[in-house]
């Protein structure tokens, strides 16, 4: 049998279960960021832990690690011959700062009409509880309907994710044993538009730091002191002004030295993308563009290294004034990474280029915040044909192959476990991933459960095949 | 009689009540930048009146403004002939961040031992509730000792002069009836050295803005979106940094435009301060200096302009990293002026230069935060002799005439009552004005009431000679 016709009708009657169950999830503020959410981490790995044993998965178990906990469960009773898949996704979340532009609480997740239909908003909705639970559910849809799955399948959910995964290696080589599996199916990524379903083939990687800098003991009178003494507001400022030049290009010696250029056929799928710039500009929010001179939008966000700063803080920002010069400042900056750049790599420039650029006599801290390596599936591995199928049919259209511009630890699970990894992803590019009012469209979300389930016949047909 | 004898005597019977009067006050925290304390600003207003009146001030009372209250209190009892002095000082207080750099609590003083001998450590000790207190108490003294006061003199003390004074210049206006007077004594400033007692002849003026900015309608995904859309951080930093030119010039145009040059008597003044950079810089709790290049450091921090940047606030600051282009940020700053600066037009400056700089699409708040004017009294006046035979008469030495980087509204005071601006001060450079662990060294608050007794009967005779 291919497909899994049976799994739709049983999906009508299990709708208002599967969102309430989702609801509960989205309750728990599992933000990995802040050390003040630990308990909450633990309770949502625990519900996830339920979630996986309540759909009929097995060996379900909370998995330690250095830091916030992972979760596994297996079903693998397909049979001699048949493919194992590992799903990955996280069940940790980011902040929700700035709350005050939320509409409604991020932990109080709600069912409202948005301009793709009903939408489920809350943190968490999409990034990543949301894209779990379809593929949890397609488990317990298949069992209910067919009393079987046609190939064996693991979970691991992360739990830290959204800090750049800083544990996850650890976790992959000591459980490789558990973990043994033919490929990895990622549900954590989005597609072009609902009417233009796509599948992702490779991820940026992700180097992160935090820096700090002193410029004298303490904060200095800005009337007694200011004109003659060092202003860290200045000096982070003029740091972070410099790591850009007017061109758009990060300013780092050597930062571009390992970037693989495209081949003809990765320019070739690009060109087949429908981009619409001033579309893409509005679903952004933003009113204008900006980025790396001579580059087309998709490179900017798909095949180019980039530098962001994700936030700068320094001196006094309360209400009203203070007339002081800043003693202390820093900054958080994200590096974006394509292949061949390496986190190690990239570290060593920055550190090179920060140690050259801030002058001496200023205390300076570095603090690195997790790294990940780039990622990239062939275009033409069979597996991608049976994803590219499965959303095919539940699409009733042939999806584009793209790239995002995100990073998650999928070039460590392809590496430590020597698989190639799909991505059977059903967000959205404006469902607010990290921002405030995070939402999932709900026929997305449907569709996403119903391709699950289609994907595993395809594999197991593509296995036996 | 010339000089106030018996005031020194009296003082030592009354030093334990004085520190723990000042102790009370201190315990106050009046800080009026922000709202959540405007209770606390009206009780320190209220303990004003109660120090004023028990001192033996007359018509006392409090005088409300649109903003934080000032206290008024007179005692004009010296009959025909003599001069009218009018006091000035602040009640209100800075900020105390960040808190965990204080070594005590700050609205709990104590008195320790320093590096100039017992020191009194406290938000406002010395700015500016301990030198309000010392002119309070000379009258209280002389009172007490000869039973008159040889002046007139009235007090004035402001509760909005640590975010720029913004209603003062009204009060003044509306009150120019009751606050007639011959020459204000300001006690606000400090002096270049316990063993170096120094006058201050001009204060620099000061207007400060606080600017928002925002590129997008909300935090966006830094690896869907990051390289292709704008970010707060970057165009928060890029302005920041671009206010400064490589020479430590500020580069708004204009900005320079209405500098008076120093004249040779006031070069020649600068000259005669005995100035180590080295120690200064110790002082001061860097490592090394900078600013405006082709400058002296009494130039940069006395008669030079500057531009400094007081906070930045943009995008996550929390705990680990958060993968977001901030949608959102800005940046406060202070700008010392000079003679014959004005602050309305640094600030058509300032916002001229601000609508350049920001790209079109972008939207941009700026907030005025206060501005005075700068102030300089003529080292010629012949108060002026008054107040250095006063405080070389209680130092043993003749004092310097000195300049102050700092900002009160004593442009304003000068200006609107038409009066000559003395300023009686004597803190000093390292006591940590509007810094954790601010302080005040006893030794400079007896002497500062001394010589304040002996500057009312200078006056005196000046005014009857």
């Amino acid at each position: 049998m291919e497909g899994a016709p049976r799994l739709a009708g049983w999906l009508d009657s299990q709708r208002d279960r599967i969102l309430a169950d989702l609801g509960q999830w989205l309750r728990i503020p599992s933000i990995s960021a802040q050390p003040d959410h630990a308990a909450d981490l633990r309770r949502s790995a625990e519900h996830t832990a339920e979630l996986l044993r309540g759909a009929g998965l097995e060996h379900v178990e909370v998995l330690e690690t250095a830091g916030g906990p992972s979760v596994y469960g297996d079903l693998l009773h397909a049979g001699p011959g048949a493919p194992t898949a590992l799903v990955y996704g996280h069940h940790d979340v980011q902040p929700v700062d700035p709350l005050h532009e939320w509409h409604s609480p991020p932990f109080e997740p709600v069912v409202a009409d948005g301009a793709h239909g009903p939408e489920l908003r809350g943190r968490g909705a999409i990034d990543d509880k949301g894209q779990v639970q379809f593929q949890v559910e397609a488990v317990r849809g298949l069992l209910a309907t067919e009393g079987r799955l046609p190939v064996n399948v693991k979970f691991l959910i992360e739990g830290e994710e959204e800090v750049g995964s800083p544990h996850f290696e650890d976790l992959l080589v000591r459980e490789r044993g558990r973990l043994g599996c033919d490929l990895a199916i990622v549900s954590d990524t989005d597609m072009w538009a609902p009417d233009v379903p796509s599948v992702c083939v490779g991820m940026r990687g992700l180097v992160a730091f935090d820096v700090q800098v002193r410029t004298a003991a303490a904060d200095l009178h800005s009337g007694l002191f200011g004109g003659a003494v060092p202003n860290s507001a200045h000096l982070v400022a003029r740091l972070v002004a410099s790591l850009h030049d007017d061109q758009g290009r990060v300013t780092i010696p050597g930062f571009y030295d390992d970037v693989r250029p495209l081949t003809a056929a990765e320019e070739a799928s690009l060109a087949t993308i429908p981009v619409d710039e001033d579309a893409w500009r509005r679903m952004a929010g933003v009113e204008y563009l900006e980025g790396e001179a001579g580059r087309s939008l998709l490179e900017r966000i798909w095949t180019r290294p980039t530098c962001e700063i994700v936030g700068i803080g320094t001196g006094y920002t309360g209400d009203g004034i203070k007339t002081i010069v800043p003693a202390t400042g820093g900054f958080k900056v994200t590096f974006r990474l394509v292949p061949d750049q390496g986190p190690a790599r990239v570290t060593e420039a920055f550190r090179a280029w920060l140690a050259a650029a801030v002058p001496e006599g200023v205390e300076v801290t570095v603090t690195p915040e997790g790294g990940v390596a780039p990622a990239l599936t062939p275009v033409d591995h069979p597996a991608m044909g049976a994803l590219g199928r499965a959303v095919a049919r539940v699409w009733g259209k042939e999806p584009l192959f793209t790239r995002i511009g995100g990073s998650g630890p999928e070039e460590a699970l392809g590496r430590v476990l020597g698989v190639p990894v799909l991505y059977l992803g059903v967000a959205l590019p404006d469902d607010r991933f990290h921002a405030p009012n995070e939402r999932m469209v709900l026929a997305q979300f449907w569709k996403g459960l119903l391709a699950a389930g289609e994907l595993w016949h395809e594999l197991a047909a593509a296995g036996r095949g």
